[in-house]
């Protein structure tokens, strides 16, 4: 297995990573291909395609390995405190740990790389393949899903400290406001006083949570 | 990367498997897990979804490794005489050679394996991850996938010699007649008088086409 790609995203951390691909529909991300791989015939024709499917790798996992060979995982959605089967759900805590995920096609830029919209993947993610997203074949609306079935509900008000939005452009607002909503924090993480810090490239957001509502407290351009 | 099961499937040869999932939903396989993966713990909660991702590998092409490193493939949907970029195509000959399918699953066995319907593995087909397909975020209904935007429909109809049909199940002859609608042949075959030979476990058909009536001629049990 070789690299063909690496993610650059915004979120230099794991920590704010959306769960699935698509809940935060208006971030921003990019494809960059490895020097083996950046000729532009390899992407000959994938304008036609709106979304592609990309399978990558949890290399922020690295430090975990032990972790990726339990046969059970909690996944947060079912509260933490239940084991299913690793392949039961969509861990980044597996065998083999690939990521699978489809995204929004923006645009192939200058450089060749690739924007999309909606991933949710860490910076430096190493990609292995990049395919079409086909509807006859891929889209199974008709699909059960048990614990997983409806799209998570946002979960948390988001409010702007006084001058604090206008610092940022009016789509990284939204995507952060996409990311903050879905409460970005571990589970059973319920501590109105503690301060968090969220790495959105290129800045650094400092948030409180009470009860349902999400304050942000500073926005600070990385140096 | 290690394998984490083996598909059991009714192609014993890359001749006539789907070009892919879901074109012929009366096939049914199996995941058959390795060793190391086959304690009920992984999939433990699995039952609740009824579609499944599987990450497996083109091990049919491994007798071809230059082909899978050229930029450029000629998909059969397009004719089989225009270019495009591999990461544009669901070509089987790319790099790392993964494969994508949303399979249906319809049941966990007594052994531990998984039964599942529509795939388009050929037997022995080694796979790296399961995932459990969750709607909200996979199926992107709205997708627009150019070229390959509509599901192939069956180009062929299928004929079966007196007496021929009822050595099979129903769901293997409805298997079966799915899979030879789609015309299994390679691009740019016309030639009525050829016998093509399929093997669909456990049975060799043997089959010629005219224009667009397929001939069934015989079906054997495999020794």
């Amino acid at each position: 297995m070789q690299y063909i790609a690496f993610i650059r995203s915004p979120f230099l951390e794991k920590f704010g990573v959306p769960r699935q691909s698509g809940l935060a529909e208006h971030v921003v991300s990019r494809i960059v291909f490895t020097p083996a791989f950046s000729h532009p015939d390899f992407i000959r024709g994938i304008e036609q395609f709106s979304h592609l499917w990309i399978i990558w790798g949890f290399h922020r996992n690295h430090r975990d390995v032990e972790r990726s060979q339990h046969a059970t995982v909690r996944p947060p959605r079912l509260g933490g405190n239940q084991r299913l089967g690793v392949f039961a759900t969509r861990s980044p805590f597996r065998p083999n740990e690939l990521g699978l995920s489809a995204v929004r096609l923006l645009g192939v830029e200058a450089d060749g790389s690739l924007s999309i919209g909606g991933a949710d993947m860490a910076d430096g993610t190493p990609v292995y393949d990049i395919k079409p997203y086909l509807p006859y074949a891929d889209a199974v609306s008709s699909a059960q899903a048990g614990f997983a079935e409806g799209k998570p509900a946002p979960s948390l008000h988001v409010l702007w400290q006084d001058g604090l939005k206008e610092k940022l452009t009016m789509e990284q607002a939204l995507a952060l406001e996409e990311i903050l909503a879905q409460d970005p924090r571990p589970a059973y993480h319920d501590t109105p006083d503690r301060i968090y810090h969220l790495c959105f490239a290129p800045y650094e957001v400092d948030f409180r949570v009470e009860d349902t509502k999400l304050h942000i407290l500073r926005v600070k351009r990385r140096a």
